[in-house]
């Protein structure tokens, strides 16, 4: 149902310099030729050529640039732990790269460290169609695990834009959100056990695969969301809930956000336990699709400030359609919901989630694009487009929002043809402190990496990146792994 | 729904010596007049009398004895600094204690650890109605913040036996499972938010009410499940899912383990989403709770050896009762299941539910009980039973099984008139080796406590254990939290 990924080409229009900004190489090692030996005899897999390290050194918006000499792309854990004690040893910076889907830098190397690639890490060891537990290695690709899940009647609990070439590794280590997060939790749920391998090469076996285990600290969870700074992911196993067997999409116009509000209320209320997304776009989201796909029809006949996109997913059609059918009647008749249509089959319900799939695509098709990714109280979700319009008015920008209404996470973009300065300083720090005075989230799922370090403090309290920053010395006392990512520059550079 | 614990006296043939076992106490000063003057100082509740503090040195299956002098209950986060810090400073022990309802002696001292209760911290902050989520102090006790959050059509994420007693903070220190699980998933994903208290008194404010928040580790887990020894919980944020307008109970007999197991997988494929609890009893197991209930009649004319219960949550009467009833047919037909009782009302399921929730109640009433709390994949769910049956025959022991099928969890309860060294030795570590072998978990949902660090590393690798130390040696580098839990002897009572 999602569409891939397609990495951009650079356009010149596109801010071609590194936006890693001005950060300062931390006293690593450098990478000499006896390194390069030794690492052709302990990994499978290593890449030296400039043109085939390349696609490894930026990420697919094209917006982060590095300067890797050095892919490494192991097949066993054991690869790994041989690579990163050697690093280790060595002084040698590492960065983890898995589908390297992310828009934050986090998996993109900031100056010449080493890239580990897990792209040949893509075994699936077993499936018990029980439990619906699948036990992989950390790079296989989303869709193909949902595609071998699906054989059995089962499905990944998460569902992104990028399944097509995102890893699962690095979704664990960016704790990725997307369309199902909803009705199927976080991974910090859904992940049963992890193996992964620490900066010094030790491996750490955590690889349950039972749904309850209280014994001893979750140490699993450090992994999740940590982007690779403390640890690379190796092999996963991840609870599956059952595919259903009926889908239903309908999509919904609004007059005002507190009418999107209330059309979300009543769909928790109406739809309970089917309702699987609950996703939003704003007029200028959809004109945007429109605009790229001249052969797209407007999907309503009305022209409407605000749409809500709604899914479910339950074992029994009829009883579904008749429960979406008095919702959708209850939602026109209170007036919360003035236009709307319902996929008739399985190809029209495609296309309507196609809409809200395609706004990324065609806001970067466009020119260039700031992103922002927030969670917001509901009660102020959309306020803050409606500020960042205001406050960009004078750029000429063009302002939309869209995104998981479910979860309050707010895709806040501001495109314009070329990148500029200016905007960007009216930009941040100002959408981080908008979100920071309501108690948001400055990164609701697409992590920290390079880009939010230093506007990490507005979303955690200093005892907590103080905590953070214990942890990161602990287990990376050398801070090789992944270095300049996550945590304020004090600590992640700290190469011993 | 569920039955409250009621707290077991003394009764002569129980095990009445402490079973905290030979634990050596560890180098902390000893609590001296000037302490207690200074708690009374910044504590707004302190307790020093015998009798009063009593109750705090033992758990409601009076199994765990400690030596306590001293009982703090504290009102605020602010007071939980204040002591904590103090007591760092000191290096005075701490036991931190919610409602005491655990069962493998984590909230109760060993020796003179000070108890720091959160019963008094039981304040509900706030309730968002839009999202479900509540914020309230660790103190609260769980069937208190369901019905809080039940007025306004929402329900807790867990559901336990021990509900009118247990704390929410306790809850999430030992990461509760339970009844609910199955559907709603297990706290890691459903607190949002975490406030605590480190050994230092330093308050780690991690309290978010956003669903999603992707900025830099998620350090509220490690306080989830880690049963108060890297820190004193004192807020939180929880999601709370809808309140199902429709329940529906069943009861079905099978005729051997593997028909449960494919009354369990029929279970997941025709109620799917609407599936809320699969609990697993033998007979044995309702034949303690009939043996202490003599006015209970049997629910099921068949004698079977094993009994599956089955609820089901949704928002859709008929369309719920239309899938359990389609569900049923089917189990009868393909002779899965030889005789079942549906609830016609809620007095019914309560009574159903009832019975499984008895059999704790029934088999502590009937002697001395040995309880163990184990994951097991599900093809070897039963045969730990049948092996500990097999073992304890010459001690003319009952044992039984029951427990949350659907997570695979089995509590193996092994019943015999009065405690028996023999008994025990042939028990442990047989039970837990004998989970270890097959990659289960040795304790699903109860925790380490003073009664597993020794047999941790059966289901934990040594380089995992290694790096929970590491994590207690920085945020509790005296170690004055939770001693002797959770952790092998040579660091939790690593006073400095």
């Amino acid at each position: 149902m999602m569409h891939r990924l397609v990495k951009q080409s650079a356009a010149p229009l596109r801010r071609l310099f590194s936006s890693h900004g001005d950060i300062k190489r931390g006293a690593f090692a450098t990478l000499n030729d006896a390194d390069v030996a030794h690492f052709q005899k302990i990994c499978s897999g290593v890449l030296t050529a400039t043109d085939e390290v390349a696609p490894f050194n930026s990420d697919w918006l094209n917006k982060y640039h590095g300067h890797s000499k050095l892919v490494l792309r192991p097949k066993t854990t054991q690869e790994v732990s041989d690579i990163l004690k050697y690093c280790n040893d060595r002084r040698l910076a590492v960065v983890p790269q898995g589908g390297n889907t992310g828009l934050v830098g986090g998996s993109v190397p900031v100056h010449d460290e080493i890239v580990l690639s897990t792209g040949n890490m893509n075994q699936i060891e077993s499936f018990d169609d029980v439990s619906g537990i699948v036990v992989c290695q950390a790079g296989c690709i989303l869709e193909t695990l949902d595609a071998h899940v699906g054989k059995f009647g089962y499905m990944m609990p998460l569902d992104l834009g990028a399944k097509g070439t995102c890893q699962i590794g690095g979704n664990a280590s960016t704790n990725a959100g997307g369309l199902r997060l909803l009705r199927y939790g976080s991974l910090h749920g859904s992940i049963l056990g992890i193996e992964a391998v620490l900066a010094d090469g030790t491996i750490v076996d955590c690889l349950s695969t039972m749904r309850k285990d209280n014994t001893g600290y979750d140490l699993k969870q450090l992994f999740i969301g940590s982007e690779g700074t403390l640890g690379v992911i190796t092999r996963l196993s991840v609870l599956t809930p059952p595919r259903s067997s009926a889908v239903n999409v309908a999509l919904v116009g609004c007059e005002s956000f507190d009418a999107v509000k209330k059309t979300y209320v009543q769909a928790r209320r109406h739809l309970g336990e089917i309702l699987s997304a609950v996703e939003f776009m704003d007029r200028g989201s959809l004109d945007m699709v429109l605009s790229q796909q001249p052969d797209l029809a407007d999907p309503l006949e009305s022209n409407c400030p605000f749409y809500v996109l709604i899914e479910t997913a339950g074992s029994n059609a009829s009883h579904d359609m008749e429960k979406l059918e008095h919702y959708l009647a209850d939602v026109m008749d209170t007036g919360s919901v003035v236009d709307g249509t319902v996929a008739q089959d399985a190809a029209q319900a495609k296309r309507l989630f196609g809409i809200r799939e395609d706004i990324t695509l065609a806001l970067s098709s466009r020119g260039y694009v700031y992103k922002y990714d927030v969670s917001i109280p509901i009660d102020e979700y959309y306020q803050i487009v409606q500020d960042t319009r205001t406050r960009m008015e004078k750029h000429g920008a063009v302002v939309v929002g869209y995104g998981h209404l479910g979860d309050s996470n707010m895709h806040l973009n501001i495109s314009t043809l070329e990148y500029d300065d200016k905007v960007m300083a009216d930009l941040e720090p100002f959408v981080f402190e908008w979100t920071a005075a309501r108690r948001g989230s400055i990164s609701a799922e697409h992590g920290i990496g390079t880009h939010k370090p230093s506007f990490l403090h507005l979303s955690k309290s200093d005892s907590a990146i103080r905590m953070m920053q214990q942890m990161k010395h602990v287990f990376d006392p050398n801070g090789i792994l992944n270095p300049y990512k996550v945590l304020p520059s004090s600590s992640s550079s700290a190469a011993a």
